[in-house]
């Protein structure tokens, strides 16, 4: 262990600080992280895990990675250990967050059947992302209870380390909608038991892959933050650009462009002369994606060094979320005693 | 403690008994036994118990009473107590059988999860049992995620403590059958981890109720086994008989009649004899319902003063439990070891 602690002790004076909030989000381990999850979740995470407001649960939703993965389990192991690596030299910090695995709270799957019994399914069936999810999965197999039951078990996650505010984009709220709602009817039903959690908007730039649509391992468009140098600028090379624009002199239109939204991001300072010369024409799209090449390969320069470091230490993600465990289990036990008992089980 | 030991350690030698089977059953604490309870459940929990080829694990299903009892719990304390005091008057020996309640077993609602990531969710649409209770609710409230689940539950119930017998009725084997497929499905996918289980059919007669239904709490039909004298009498004397049998000398038709399909199941002896003179219109129904009352009476007489006895013994029932989960939670820890291992999980 060198800068990352074993422990997550720090936390512990933080649980008992006057005014802070419970924060919780959570991530599926199906895949490396991209430079969409690092846009999307690694920097609110970042932000959150600073801001002296807040009380960080960072998860590992490898029950969730079930839903749609269950027939490729034999990925689980290297995709959670190579998470929890990213999660750390991305700079989440175990003596700022409680970094844990859902599967190591048995607490959550009992909870979770006791929450599905309370579950009307008429709710699970009109949520959104279930039809999307189903249409994703349809040409390779049926779907199953656990896709139906996802968001009983999404607020069993947030409910039982009593989470006060979930990070949620405009998309999403909805979502966080139902967990409300199963959790106003658990306490309607058994007493004020569990919090309602309220949404913390974040907005998180939509970030676009290599073929204009939002970047995602499954359409295979995406630029891994752990990605060589050589393979960045590689794929930053294939990505389309304004198809009106065919060649140097060209005028371009970057609010269409995705490698002028990934400027955006990546190219803060360089971002005004960018756009300028694209529209102009001055600025070729050859020229333009060497620019974003080399900032985008200077951002994760340091993640990608901290990263080969920390992955030399044997044993350091299964040291992080032992620790982790250790640290969340009492607060979900304590939630799980006090929803068994308003159900007068045991 | 008296005459019902504290532990359930004499199972133990049992366990490794060669040639023996598994057989599991269990029964949703929703209210006191009645008279259909005891003619198809407990006669045969008595006689697996008495069997020396079979390992028997009797359980109180009371995370399943929540399908549908949800808004009730405040009940299942006392349900539960009391259904472990009737199984212990009738003869069921923590000695001979594992007795234990499904709710100390955080293991089954893991492996539920789990589980529930690979049944499809058409599987368990098609249930009729799902459809049956459906309409059964319908007027008090909807159906929620756990009803639907109820078949995934039960394939944890048996599995995860490897039973290879379950006894069912002959309407309960397309029931069974559902279990065998998920376990089938499982091995498929993980290696051959779980116990297919086979049905071990009992032909239990049909008790009919005071109305001539099917006997059943919630048609308020029922003669309840702990109903004392006086109240066993004025429900037997309630009962509906040939509708063409209207008065002394009248011939009757027993195959018909609610009053003699109890006669066979309570009064072996005389159940001739009824028959004939009932045909004859020798024997009337009051005097037939007498005959009747005094033999569910005197059958019910010792169970009734051993039940007592036991409710004397504070603390008795949670001991029980205690011994028993003691006993069941190594072997539900091994299974869900397996499981889990077989997953990739953790």
């Amino acid at each position: 262990m060198t800068s990352v602690p074993a422990t997550a002790a720090g936390t512990l004076a933080r649980d008992t600080a006057a005014g802070t909030k419970r924060v919780l989000t959570g991530y599926r381990p199906t895949g490396p992280l991209h430079l969409g999850h690092w846009a999307g979740n690694i920097e609110t995470m970042l932000r959150l895990q600073r801001d002296p407001g807040y009380e960080c649960f960072f998860f590992i939703a490898d029950w969730h990675m079930l839903t749609t993965h269950y027939d490729r389990t034999d990925e689980l192991p290297g995709f959670v250990e190579e998470l929890v690596l990213d999660w750390l030299a991305a700079g989440l910090d175990p003596e700022r967050a409680v970094i844990y695995r859902q599967s190591d709270l048995p607490e959550v799957a009992e909870m979770a059947l006791l929450l599905g019994m309370i579950t009307p399914l008429g709710w699970l069936e009109r949520v959104p992302s279930f039809k999307e999810r189903l249409r994703d999965m349809s040409e390779r197999d049926v779907a199953n209870l656990g896709l139906l039951g996802y968001p009983v078990l999404q607020t069993v996650d947030i409910s039982i380390v009593g989470g006060e505010l979930v990070p949620v984009g405009e998309d999403q709220v909805a979502h966080l909608e139902l967990s409300r709602e199963i959790v106003r009817r658990f306490n309607r039903l058994y007493g004020d038991v569990l919090v309602e959690p309220q949404p913390l908007l974040s907005q998180t730039p939509l970030i676009p892959g290599s073929d204009g649509r939002k970047m995602s391992k499954s359409l295979d468009n995406a630029i891994g933050v752990r990605d060589e140098e050589d393979l960045i600028r590689a794929k930053v090379r294939s990505f389309v650009t304004d198809p009106q624009k065919l060649r140097l002199g060209d005028p371009g239109r970057p609010e269409i462009c995705p490698v002028f939204a990934l400027h955006r991001k990546f190219s803060p300072d360089d971002v005004d002369r960018i756009e300028r010369t694209c529209r102009t024409g001055e600025l070729g799209c050859v020229e333009c994606k060497g620019i974003l090449a080399d900032h985008v390969v200077a951002a994760f320069a340091g993640f990608r060094q901290r990263r080969s470091e920390l992955a030399a230490t044997t044993g350091l993600a299964a040291e992080i979320l032992a620790a982790g465990a250790e640290h969340v289990r009492p607060v979900a036990s304590a939630t799980l005693a006090n929803v068994r008992a308003a159900m007068h089980l045991g």
